[in-house]
């Protein structure tokens, strides 16, 4: 089974049936019993901040053994001793997200029924279902209350669920990068790669495991999700140079006497080894579950949907952002206003588009401050 | 054979060998004969205007029995009595791109020596290729000067090659929502989506004409495409309503109880029919032209590049084109001022996205004005 696990991933059975809530279909699905993988760094007696991750990432959020490492986990950064989420002053923890590939229950997961991969017949994950999953994972590891839950991407949206959902367990809430619902955008370019991948013609219904796996149809779709990470401007910047240079013939090339510009190598170079590594129908059903958050629609309005929040929020957004522009977050603050709860925006003056969040130095410089003064108050 | 052929399309074969000059590879390629199709409307004794196609379409940009049904061509409100290229005024002449499958030679074209389609067989085609057979059209018809080039996009690169091959040949060149090298977000997302095309497990190296055509591979290229016409502030405006409607389930989809948002079955609605329609190699052909074309790269600098130019040029670009932004405009503007040379840029202020020029409200209401001034100097 394909999967990102982790040595220092410990995953937890709970052999009791978990309930889904999709509400959007106004049904529930059942499984008979739930994984749920995390790690966790710094000391067990301190105030424990929950680091919820990204599409596409995993509970290794850090690693305290190469805290200088900046590509061996996704927040080294971010998340260490003397970092913005102090490893010395809290207790983290990392959760796979429900229906991921990382080690929680998801659609690579052996249905206990069939004794194969649930492929589709997983239930289809609400973000909403995600964070009831890491509340029990909580309640196992006995922790009573969180400082704060931080997250990035999809990750913010459970930090804005964690918020509704237990106002009495979460003081802070951090989603970066995020929004409380997906613009027709996100809509559109999320179809096209879940399109990308359920088109493969070895996808079978979810049913590979047998054979060949999707992974052309789970590279194109990585493909088109890169084009929406970065920010056009900061392409340029990263690959102008080649425009006055040499181009060389990939050897690999279907098209023959192809030339590949750097651009299209980098492309390829980032999505081909995610393809031979994660699940194609994890990456589905977590595009769905992003596709389908809508807090406005879940709760009616957006003012209604925060209106339990008795956290203090802080949204952290960036002006080059063309996937989650600052609008989404201004969107979370105006109903959080309204509702006269405390809450802020901080956007970062920064052209990276929306990957800035993992940018070591664009954490360092931008976010970290801001971090260390929200978490501390 | 997949062509866009309409009946009105006139296709006119030399049979004389045509040699493609792919000058960033450094070679040259020959067919032993050229076909170039193309529609025209007016009076043959009236000054010529030149209608270039962008990307996906054909010789058939607008229909004088029907002026008024701007669905049944694509520059209806563009081209037509009264209208901006006004055929009570011109003689407009549109060609099918080289290399494309409205009747042009391209990959779909039979290679006489094989007696099948050239398929990857074809030479690679540069948008120069693509301006030099339409002048061998140009010179068959004794047709000796041009009133104006203009082109949308892709039909707006052709329209500067025009002005720089054939300098005496053009007294006026309109680059609409285009530019004079394609950037980096370009390249990028046309790497997607002729990947998306030649990992379709059924496109065989190209040669899949006995067999099943790659449609879903040309059609997830499509969606890809689709999202990159349209500016996230118009999908948003387009499709927000479906926010608060109910969702119903789409008897077609691939996972179980999916349920499609409006602007998912729309991207569908928009790509189905094309990747049925288009031939997949002519798409991969004209995204490579599109990816390669670089006009400093070819000639040096940009400056250098537009020094042959003699026609007054207008570039017409808008606020909202994330695709082709405003500035590629004006790099080509400072290139033309750098030589001393008449040239201006109209910026539309408009939120539609790429896909402004085809947009009939725009054409009449923002570009023509402009038009009808420029082409009466």
């Amino acid at each position: 089974m394909r999967s990102n696990r982790h040595s220092q991933t410990i995953v937890q059975r709970f052999q009791e049936p978990f309930t889904f809530e999709t509400t959007y279909l106004g049904n529930t699905e059942t499984i008979s019993e739930l994984e749920v993988a995390h790690e966790e760094w710094g000391n067990p007696a301190h105030p424990v901040i929950l680091v919820c991750h990204a599409l596409s990432q995993n509970t290794h959020a850090t690693d305290l053994d190469y805290p200088d490492d900046f590509h061996r986990s996704w927040w080294t950064s971010m998340v260490g001793p003397g970092r913005a989420v102090d490893t010395d002053k809290y207790r983290v923890i990392c959760i796979n997200m429900l229906g991921g590939c990382g080690g929680t229950s998801g659609p690579a997961t052996v249905n206990p029924e069939t004794g194969r991969p649930f492929g589709l017949h997983f239930p289809v994950v609400s973000i909403g279902d995600m964070v009831r999953s890491q509340k029990i994972l909580m309640d196992h590891l006995g922790i009573k209350r969180l400082h704060a839950v931080i997250g990035g991407s999809m990750g913010g949206f459970q930090a804005l669920e964690w918020g509704i959902l237990y106002p009495d367990f979460v003081e802070r809430i951090i989603p970066v990068a995020s929004s409380a619902y997906s613009n027709q955008f996100m809509i559109m370019t999320n179809r096209v790669q879940i399109d990308a991948i359920q088109s493969d013609r070895v996808y079978k219904q979810g049913d590979y495991h047998d054979g060949a796996v999707p992974e052309s149809g789970l590279a194109v779709a990585r493909m088109v999700g890169f084009t929406t990470f970065i920010s056009p401007l900061m392409m340029e910047k990263k690959f102008q140079k080649d425009r006055n240079s040499k181009r060389e013939p990939h050897a690999d090339a279907g098209f023959h006497q192809q030339m590949l510009h750097e651009a299209e190598n980098y492309l390829r170079h980032v999505s081909e080894p995610f393809s031979k590594d994660f699940d194609p129908n994890s990456m589905v059903y977590l595009l769905q579950s992003w596709t389908h958050f809508d807090l406005a629609i879940k709760y009616g309005t957006l003012a209604k949907a925060v209106e339990p929040i008795q956290a203090k929020t802080m949204l952290i957004c960036a002006s080059g952002d063309n996937l989650f522009p600052p609008y989404l977050s201004y969107d979370v603050l105006r109903a959080l206003e309204v509702n006269n709860k405390k809450a802020e925006v901080v956007t970062i003056d920064d052209d990276y588009g929306h990957d800035f969040f993992l940018i070591p130095e664009i954490i360092l410089d931008k976010i970290t401050p801001h971090l260390v003064r929200f978490l501390s108050t």
